[in-house]
This record gives structure tokens, C-alpha cells and sequence, in this order.
């Protein structure tokens, strides 16, 4: 119990499903058997999904540094920020407010990690068009992150079960994204897998790295992108001392990875690596025309920060509805944990 | 048993799986329940295959005309073309006698399709490498199908499960899988989608089309491909009466297809339709580094014969091993045999 890492977790955008999911993941015991959690957020906020939720178990200690956190079980810990005009607060829309709200939080968790009052970040969803509403011009978390760490050389990683997969780039157009398989990046996105990997425990990582045309270009026939600079940055990263190889047909490498033949793969693009993590995690369920399960995590790299994250939006159709499902929640607390302590032990021995 | 269809079952690269699949498949007293299989290749390599297997229940009928075959179950009716010299022949290696044989046993089901000797035709899987060396310039069997039967509108769809899923464009690089992406052409799929629906018998089919941009565009933001072309497609097929909706962001739409929601999905490229598909079918065995199943089809659309196959290649490495998985076969004798049950019955409504 000594060494329960602090996660700051962030409330989201007020509006959405961030607020429930959070109480739900607090009400679970384990999470403070492994962890001392505390929500950066506005309280009245919080007091309101847990009125929602509806459990007489749990109070709220409103707090305004880490310090003063009791991380009880039964103990709602909040780092209050007064964001929220409750008599102006909507719910599942977007709104300037909501999208300020958002911003802040995430704003004050970097703060708190960067002077290591928190080991970890954990962050609730944004909604971007609230987000840009408030004035804040950004993609979403990875960008916030990078500008506020001063971080260069960063990628997305979502995992979910055996699937770890990194990206070369995100938010950009598929055209763009073909411009952007370069040698240098696609070396330094090899590199940060590798890092992660090695954060996340595993001595020798295994790096398979997907091919950007299908069947990986088949020997130059379908897009030379393999030959003039994927194949390239595989050397690279050999000559480097890493386990790297490919370019594989982006087909068939990401089942192989499933079935734990490679410790992460490198995508080349944002869908190439979000389409099988979402086709395992997510569940439809048509009967109540829902979600019945959101599974998988996005993990930052790169950061001089830790900071996993919950692998879907606000869902404002299904926010404070009391039927948002906490299960991404859960597992990105775990991998927040995970990284935490395995940073905090390395440090420790590096003293 | 009286309206079992005809199945002409191409033999597929005799160095690869092919007839090893297509075996186990005969081996199942369902197939012949369902429908009239016959295998279109060489007697010589089947026999062999049968030796391998070491199956003392079936024996070997070697007909020159489709009428002469028996269609019971423990006599495999092989339609032999001489192509294969034994003493040539070698096992899980790129040849151009193997290449050629694959490409007749095609071209042969595609006539005895066309002269309507045969309901539907499966086929097992050709090696592009072997196809090449023996002088036939195709990327696979769809583009032979489109040729030898003069078709120009047509898609390859996969199947497994739930989903199903037609493609606007395959075996191109993917910068110009975004130049196809076109009004008129994702219209044209949108279409060919819609019909496959009914073909499998859908009364009602309901489509959903995938962006090509991350987050389909949001907007227009990373990509304009969905606003200048698909939308208007979509309009387009709307204005046609079809239940056509999207664009979809390309990460979410699978999932939910696969939850019911969608009969079937548009996708803009190759890799976007094959790797939601082949996380679904494929699984990885770790320990024994082989894949444990292979599930999914591949059914050509547009054609005026009906082509089922495979969704795996000819598996050098593990040919003529007896480890070959049929489950993939198996589902493409479904697909034809369900393919073709509701063609005669709708030529027969039309008499």
C-alpha cells in the first residue's frame, strides 16, 4: 500500500460521460488498494454525478492541493477548480464553457505531474468543438500535451488487450499521412514503441511495423513508400539494437500481434491502427442500440510526463444518463499505475 | 436434396493449401446435404492430396464433363485438366507450372459457369507470384473473373460473421486509393453492396459508408475527399431509394457493423475493409507460430456468375503438412451454395 502511486485524473468535458465513468471507476475498491486517485476537477460537478449515481457510500473532500487528499476508499478526493456555472450548465451539448472547463483541468494536471505532485495523469474525454469554442485550437489531448511539455517527437499509443499499436501520425488527412511516412519519424515512432514497451515492463521488445499500402506495397507494385523509407527506418532501428521488423501486410500483422507475436506494432496511420484496436474493444449492442463495452486505453509517448487516457469521446447522446460504462476508465487507470510504478522504481534506483 | 446447386471448386496453386482445404471441406457430409461439389483441377495432385490425408472413405471420379459427375458423398468428382507433371511438381514453391495450372482451373470454372454447367464457383488460392511467372499479368482472381466474364462495375466483398464489407478500391498504392475515391465509383459500390444484400437475401439492406479521412474528415479538417465525393455518392443512392447513410469515421463504423447495426459496409481502400475483417477471422496460435483459424470469405461482386472463395493465400509454408485449417473453405461453399439457392430461385420466379 506504501507505494500507490498519486493519478490525478481529470473531470473531462463537464458535459459529457467524463464525471460518471471517473465515480463509477472510484466506487471499485482495487483501484485504491493500487493507487491514490484524486479528480482535478470542479466539485459541484462532481457532487452532481454522484447525486446522479446515487451512493450514500461515498462523500467528497473538496481540496485545493495534493497534500490535503485523503485517498480513502469511500473518499471522493477533488482538486477543485471553479470552472462550472452550474445555473448555465448543460448537458451533452456543446458548449464554451463545458470546453474551458476541459482545457483547465488537463492544463492543471501537466502542471501537477511536471512538479511531481502527481505521478500520473489520467484523462477523461474532451469534446474538440467545445474545446475550440473556448477559444483552446487543438486536435485533442496528445496536442495539449506536446505544447504544454515542450515534447517534439511524440505519438499515440491505444492498446487493448494483447494490442499495443503506435502511430506515425493522428489527426491529418489520409493524403497527408502518406507525405508523413518518412525515415526519421517513422525511426523515432520505432523508438518510442520501444520506449514504451520498456515502461511498461517488457525487457525485449518485439516491434513488428506495418507496411502503409496493402500487402505492404508488394515489392514496389502498390506504393513505394516501404522501399524508400520504411524498410530504411528498419535498418536504423537495427543497427540501433532493436528488435524491429516489417514492413508487414497491414492486414494480417495486426491479428498476429493479437495473438502475441509481437510485443506493439507501428501503424502508419491513424485508422490503420485505431480500426483493429476499436473492432476488438468495442461492443455493439443492438438491442439497446449502445455501446455495451468501450475497451482500450491511449497512452501518450514520448511525454516527460505519464499520461493514459479512456479510447473514446464524451457521448453526450448517453451523458448523465447513468448508463455510460466505466470499463476504458478502469483500464486506463491500470495502465497509468503500471507506468507509474515502474518509472517511480527506476528511479529509485537510479538514486 | 433435389435443389442442391453445382459447386465447380477450382484447385487453386496445387504448391499451396488448395487441395489439401478443399479435401477436409469434402470430407463433411453437409457439403454434399447442400449442395453438388465438384473439384475443377488435376486428378493427379487431388489423388495425391487424398494419399497425404491418408482418407480410405473416398475414393477419386474422374470426369471430362460435368454430367458425368456423381455428387455423392465419398466419391470426389474431379473435372481433370491435364496440367501438372508429377515428377516436375514441387511443394510450397513459386513455379510457373503451378502458376499456369491455377489459372486454368479458373478460366475453366468461369466457362462452365457461363455456359451454366455449374451454379457457382469457389475457388482456392492462387499465388500472384507463380500466376506472373506463367505469363498471366493479374494482381489476383477478381481481376480475372472481371476480365474473362468482360465485366467492368465490380468489388470484392469480405465476409465474416456479421460483417460484410465491399471495397471501392484494392490493389492499388494508397495515395491512389484516395484518387479513386469518387462520386461516381463509390456510388457504383454503393450499389453493388445493395445488391449483394439481396442476393444473400436482405429484403431490406441497410448501408453504412465509411469516410476515407480519420474521423471521416471531421468536417473537412483532415481531408475533403468525404465532402466533395461521398456525401454526394450517398445523396446519390439516397435519391435511388437505398438506405445508404455515412460518411462514417472509419474507426467506430466497423464495430457497429459487427454489433448488427449495418448489413453491410462501403470502405474507401483496401486495408480499411481487409484488417477489421482479419482481426475478426484470423487467430494467431503463439506457441505453435501458426494461424489456428483462417475465417472469412471473399465474394466478387458485379459478375454475371457467382465467385466465393477463401480470404487466406496459398500458405507455402505450412503446405501439404496436413495442418492446413479449412474453416475458411468450408464458409465459401456456404456463401456459394447460399449465393446460388437464391439466384435459381429467382430465375425460376422469373419463368
Amino acid at each position: 500500500m506504501n507505494n500507490r502511486p498519486i493519478l490525478g485524473i481529470t473531470m473531462g468535458d463537464p458535459s459529457g460521460i467524463g464525471p460518471e465513468i471517473i465515480l463509477k471507476a472510484l466506487f471499485e475498491k482495487q483501484v485504491y488498494d493500487d493507487s491514490k486517485p484524486v479528480i482535478i476537477g470542479d466539485h459541484k460537478v462532481i457532487n452532481k454525478a454522484l447525486k446522479l449515481l446515487n451512493n450514500d457510500s461515498f462523500s467528497i473532500n473538496v481540496v485545493g492541493n495534493v497534500d490535503a487528499c485523503l485517498f480513502e476508499y469511500g473518499t471522493i478526493d477533488v482538486f477543485h477548480l471553479e470552472l462550472v456555472d452550474m445555473e448555465k450548465f448543460t448537458i451533452g451539448e456543446v458548449s464554451s464553457m463545458s470546453g474551458n472547463a476541459a482545457f483547465q483541468c488537463v492544463k492543471t494536471a501537466i502542471e501537477l505531474a511536471l512538479q511531481n505532485k502527481i505521478d500520473a495523469t489520467i484523462t477523461a474525454p474532451l469534446n474538440k468543438e467545445s474545446l475550440n469554442l473556448a477559444g483552446f485550437k487543438y486536435s485533442g489531448h496528445t496536442e495539449i500535451y506536446a505544447e504544454l511539455t515542450k515534447t517534439s517527437d511524440y505519438s499515440m499509443m491505444l492498446a487493448e488487450g494483447n494490442l499495443k499499436v503506435v502511430h506515425v501520425s493522428t489527426h491529418v488527412s489520409l493524403r497527408q499521412a502518406c507525405d508523413l511516412v518518412k525515415r526519421e519519424r517513422v525511426l523515432a515512432v520505432i523508438e518510442l514503441a520501444y520506449n514504451a514497451c520498456r515502461d511498461l515492463g517488457i525487457k525485449s521488445p518485439k516491434i513488428a511495423v506495418a507496411g502503409l499500402n496493402p500487402h505492404a506495397g508488394e515489392n514496389g507494385l502498390f506504393g513505394t513508400e516501404e522501399i524508400n523509407e520504411i524498410m530504411p527506418a528498419i535498418s536504423d532501428a537495427k543497427a540501433k539494437g532493436l528488435d524491429a521488423s516489417g514492413p508487414y501486410p497491414p492486414d494480417t500483422i495486426f491479428p498476429k500481434a493479437v495473438g502475441g507475436f509481437y510485443d506493439i506494432v507501428v501503424a502508419m496511420y491513424h485508422d490503420q491502427g485505431h480500426i483493429p484496436l476499436k473492432v476488438l474493444g468495442f461492443q455493439y449492442d443492438q438491442e439497446k442500440q449502445n455501446w455495451k463495452a468501450v475497451n482500450g486505453i491511449n497512452v501518450t509517448l514520448g511525454l516527460p510526463i505519464i499520461r493514459s487516457s479512456v479510447d473514446h469521446g464524451t457521448a453526450f447522446e448517453i451523458a448523465w444518463k447513468q448508463i455510460a460504462n466505466q470499463s476504458s476508465m478502469l483500464q486506463a487507470i491500470d495502465y497509468g499505475i503500471k507506468l507509474a510504478k515502474i518509472r517511480i522504481a527506476r528511479s529509485q534506483n537510479e538514486d
